[in-house]
């Protein structure tokens, strides 16, 4: 087997056997396979495709190039996780995890940092003094036995084929794959050996899927793959047009998710928002464990996890066994108000530009490795569909820097305020499962 | 600018600017655009194209990434070359470089190896005990101006970019490009400063072109491309069907083009085939540098230049110059004779067996660096549409290694006889300009 000849079959839009496939992935980890083969092979894939059955055996391949945690911990518990495709202020990662550990299932689960646009959980988290993401194994072992969950990096073991194409994905133009996405995603997630996963598929002007179709699509081939590997999984569609809760930022984001874990904030719609994703989601994979019989139950189940303040308790402990310190809500940078010059209606929320002006405050990075400053961000007062009258606050920003008005004046245009009523915009554009 | 985004540019199909394209060779040059990225762009360019003006750049781009032959020792001499895609039995360069110059222009002809199916033009005059293929630039000086003509191989200075996103393009199955393999061709030619190109466009099962429509689709590139760099270029598209002359080999080829130098083997149509052809290919640089008026006097004047002696004599000159030693006709191995077994017409010859037979038999290279053994090859003494009866022969078969009779016996199954009549091929399929 050559890998050129294989390039050529894919660059001819013709299927690659299982055996196929092995050689590339196999080649690529022991050296056989070069960089600028896998290269031209992601671009091939990325203009030609592949078949769910040529996608479930790279996902295959990739799982193998690696270890899989053990889950000898959790015995006959459940394990689960949520993925998602990364969206502005989508803080649910970090309410799921004790959410979830407080009504008896196990979450295991390893995320990444922001990029771009949107921001990352390991980031989030990182704004709570000495909170660790660097777990070895048998602390993980320990966080899921005492705590129920853990939020860590990627070691090294999980899925390195997939870790270094995705490094040459990045400079070579090739992210934009469903397969290669696909793969990515589930070569990690079956890694963890878990019951079920969720999938969190964002769609709107600040997602990574501009649109429901190419958004429908992913899902449809993650729930098929992921099922067909063993690993079920459903996913939901959630809109990216608009800011996910209140919080854009990286502390004011772990803020309020304590807000919504203490039950705070119920007046509030912005965050009523994620609250509700965040309860969507676990009710899925509540119902897919059948730790609860249906989605009623599963709902009922997450409040009173909410209300009686267990899923709090299990994110204070979590964080204590990950080395954090926090005792009451992480300090902010300096607030401005940012308020309606007329009334009117909100038409439309540059979500982009949210995110591209938090990125240039601070709150984000351009390129890997870039440090954080963990206080800047902002809080949406309004979504899309409100009404407003002039002097309303819509935004709060929490911004240091120098030139401070002139990111208050690019977020003030972000919020598009209009004569006519304008339509709400629905938090789940579509179910899959 | 980023080349990740120029990728992602191609990959949606749109055009790159002048400036995108060299930040890419030049980049690709100085090495801060890595071999990665260059072989997913190639992959992006064979499925989704480059336009005139795209391939256009990409050539200039190629081109300057070296030096070009100065053409001092030219002066108001012509200075043509011809470029053949590559096909079997193809000796026309051994021929046409010295008939040329023997004509008063020059031929600073710039060639290559064999790898796969069919010879390299340096391969064949390997043949001859001496020959030195690696002139440098005062002996290439010497050479146009005692003799009219040399073939070498590339030195490093000329289109070192082409150099290696060619090897590049070889393994990672993006060989297949009208935009790359114009570039790749006129980078090389331009660089050698010449006032007319013809090419040689070969179609048919045994060229690197399948289908006519390729094979004019190249065509229709080069000339445009090639006109649009300020070299006139014109193409013929001849077919490959067949091997071109009686010929397949190394050393053998040699002899046949010494043969056609000596104006013998004028009853032999295999052999007048691979004449006629370079009779035409000549004619076109004759005209393109008004060295002749028209082709009725090119065609005189080469016919002259043969039957004269005088390109014979350049052959030699250019032989001897290139330190070979050439007395007569070159050895071949041991001579097998593949009869017809029954009457009927010759209705098709499986060209693409009897090159990769030959590579088996020793006389091509399977990989890089591969040794050949110059004496083995066959004489093809048919032409498809041909009438031959039992125990003419068809095909005499050069052949040392012990494993004869096989290669003999696969051989005897490439000239398919029938028992209607079969059309002959033309020559020429389709002539541009």
């Amino acid at each position: 087997m050559l890998a050129a000849n294989l390039l050529v079959k894919k660059r001819e839009g013709e299927q690659l056997s299982d055996d196929e496939i092995r050689f590339l992935i196999d080649g690529f980890c022991d050296g056989s396979v070069t960089d600028y083969q896998m290269s031209a092979f992601a671009m091939a894939v990325c203009l030609k495709g592949m078949s769910p059955g040529e996608t479930e055996c790279l996902t295959r391949a990739m799982l193998e190039s690696g270890g899989r945690m053990p889950r000898t911990c959790s015995g006959d518990t459940p394990r689960v996780d949520k993925h998602s495709t990364g969206g502005l202020g989508d803080k649910v990662s970090v309410i799921l995890a004790p959410l979830l550990a407080a009504c008896g299932v196990h979450v295991p689960m390893i995320s990444g940092r922001g990029l771009g646009l949107t921001g990352g959980t390991l980031d989030k988290l990182e704004s709570i003094p000495g909170f660790r993401t660097d777990l070895n194994e048998s602390e993980c072992d320990g966080a899921l036995r005492d705590v129920g969950a853990f939020i860590v990096s990627a070691s090294d073991q999980i899925a390195p084929a997939d870790r270094r194409l995705y490094a040459l994905r990045d400079v070579t133009g090739t992210v934009e794959s469903i397969s290669l996405i696909t793969a990515s995603i589930l070569s990690k997630k079956l890694a963890a050996n878990l019951d079920a996963l969720v999938m969190d598929v964002k769609v709107g002007s600040a997602a990574f899927m501009p649109s429901l179709n190419q958004a429908s699509a992913l899902a449809e081939s993650i729930c098929r793959v992921g099922t067909a590997c063993g690993l079920p999984t459903s996913v939901l569609i959630s809109d990216m047009d608009q800011p996910l809760g209140s919080a854009v930022g990286n502390a004011i984001e772990i803020n309020e998710s304590l807000a919504i874990l203490r039950g705070e904030c119920r007046d509030q719609p912005t965050v009523e928002r994620a609250r509700e994703l965040t309860m969507l989601l676990c009710s899925e994979l509540l119902v897919a464990t059948k730790a609860s019989s249906d989605y009623k139950q599963a709902r009922d189940r997450l409040e009173d996890a909410l209300q009686g303040g267990h899923a709090l308790e299990r994110l204070m402990a979590m964080i204590a066994q990950q080395h954090g310190r926090l005792d009451g809500p992480l300090p902010l940078a300096k607030k401005h108000v940012i308020e309606a010059t007329h009334d009117g209606w909100v038409r439309r929320i540059d979500s982009r530009t949210i995110g591209l002006t938090v990125v240039e405050m601070g709150g984000g990075r351009r390129r890997v490795g870039d440090p954080i400053d963990h206080s800047v961000g902002v809080a949406m007062q309004v979504l899309v569909g409100d009404r407003v009258v002039r002097g309303q606050p819509l935004m709060e920003v929490y911004c240091s820097s120098p030139g401070q008005q002139d990111e208050v004046n690019r977020l003030s245009a972000t919020i598009e305020l209009g004569e006519q009523p304008a339509e709400p915009i629905p938090l789940i554009l579509n179910a899959g499962s």
